[in-house]
């Protein structure tokens, strides 16, 4: 068996935010639809490392490839790929060791597609909570959707806050280290175990919510899903281990109260009322924009050949 | 990142019997003792092209890899690989594409080495239920720990039924194909979803059963559980889906009977009282195969290296 192992240069130039955005929206869309295949996620966990392991599988209804998707994270550091498996008949068609990439971007499109498609047109300022990777990438994919004219940035290093306004900055963004304020609308993206602090959300219309993908974790105050219109990616998995679980759990909502993801993507919503998305990322999306890489390396690799 | 793929040339030529026996019976042992790692199996189904894909993950304490294997069967010819994760760092290390090999030689590893542990030694005579790989394999490997005189296979499909014969014929076995009479060592290899005919059990002394990998699985009698020692390779698992759970949902036997197969392996057992084995299948054995296959391919590489 040749297994094709297609390396990062590679994916970088194939997966377009156009490509991804397109693939994750239809995934997100066929998972509401129950057109997909998401087993629950394994996590192996090596705390003398600070390192845990998350393997997701995904398969969308019909496509020519199910993925199995290792990804790890290690003292801070992401790594990772993605296994195509070709779904007419078992046999592995290809690697993508894009060590974490996809999923950091399916993750910024996933959170980008929900947060524009629940905010108010309107809206041009956000905050995002956390300074990390998802937080500038949340802010820039969102950028690729609607024009934002500023940025507010929260987190528990000041070092760190600067850094990310300075990169918003040079985006042209309006960036400001003053996140606790709020915004309209507030990107939450951070690893939190305990409630960030309650005054950033009070001015929002929406909230997006993308760092609860394992028990335990929680970042939004539950408080903030009272009497929002709230949309989950995957119903289960949020109430499992979602910020919206635990709204549920601390008796805030009910546990039917929950849109899917995918059906405010197809059908829109009611942007006027107040809104809370919260998204622990799907199988799906990651079998989609790793069928689209591969489907895309494989035409270009025919053309090249021809 | 440079992904190495090892195939299956090399695997074979390095995955020895006495290198996967030894793998096997250590991370049943570990496995025993709480020193592994092994989460929930993930299962997608693809029945329109008869097809279904299982990963699985495991971890050996200490061990300098741990493993998430993809095992994919579709019209009955398996598939997959393993890859190998650096413990330390999340990092890939190696792909083994070994197209499903290297799991079946651990399942019949782990059966032969708990049929042998558990058989009264004296006993020459197997009876073998099912004509598939794993029902030639099962008697083969055994044939490593144990001289083996007389085989007798049963099976649905007579044709199957008698090559299977011939192969053990060119063994050097004394090979029947009148399984259904049993005999003191029963092995059965089947995927049923219903029980095997009881006559084929009647005159067991130990009885081994590899073939639930499952929910909805079933391929031994529940009363073959009654009175005997039971041995699981995991016990949630082999609640869950294993033959052993049936019977406890049966009522045949309370839910806390049997012993862990690693501890029958590390400490042996009474050969003269009645027995059962029931094996699922642990993410732990994978693991530790892999990681001993790497181990010696990287040892290769560096001695052709120098």
């Amino acid at each position: 068996m040749t297994l094709p192992v297609i390396g990062l240069t590679e994916i970088t130039r194939i997966a377009t935010p156009d490509r991804v955005f397109g693939a994750v929206r239809d995934a997100l869309i066929a998972h509401a639809e129950g057109r997909t295949s998401v087993p629950a996620p394994m996590v192996l966990d090596f705390p003398e490392h600070a390192g845990d392991c998350h393997v997701k599988a995904g398969y969308v209804d019909g496509s020519p490839y199910f993925v199995v998707k290792v990804a790890s994270t290690f003292a801070s550091v992401n790594n990772g790929l993605m296994l195509l498996v070709d779904a007419t008949n078992g046999a592995p068609a290809a690697v993508l060791a894009d060590e974490g990439l996809l999923t950091a971007w399916r993750t910024a499109a996933a959170g980008a597609l929900i947060t524009d498609a629940m905010t108010p047109p309107d809206v041009d300022e956000v905050a995002v909570l956390g300074t990390g990777e998802q937080a500038r990438m949340q802010v820039q994919w969102l950028c690729e959707l609607r024009p934002l004219r500023r940025v507010k940035v929260w987190g528990r290093r000041p070092e760190a806050v600067e850094a990310l306004c300075a990169v918003f900055a040079e985006d042209g963004l309006d960036a400001r280290p003053d996140g606790l304020d709020g915004a309209a609308c507030v990107i939450a993206t951070t690893a939190a175990r305990e409630p960030l602090p309650v005054e950033a959300f009070r001015s929002a219309l929406h909230i997006t919510g993308i760092g609860t993908d394992m028990p335990g974790k929680g970042e939004l105050p539950v408080e903030v899903f009272a009497g929002a219109v709230i949309a989950t990616d995957d119903h289960a998995q949020c109430l499992d281990h979602g910020d919206f679980g635990n709204a549920v759990r601390a008796g805030v909502v009910g546990n039917d109260v929950d849109l899917a993801v995918g059906a405010v993507l197809r059908d829109g919503v009611d942007r006027s009322r107040r809104s809370v998305a919260d998204l622990t990322g799907i199988g799906a999306a990651d079998a989609a924009v790793a069928s689209a890489v591969l489907a895309r390396a494989t035409a270009n690799e025919s053309i090249s050949r021809q």
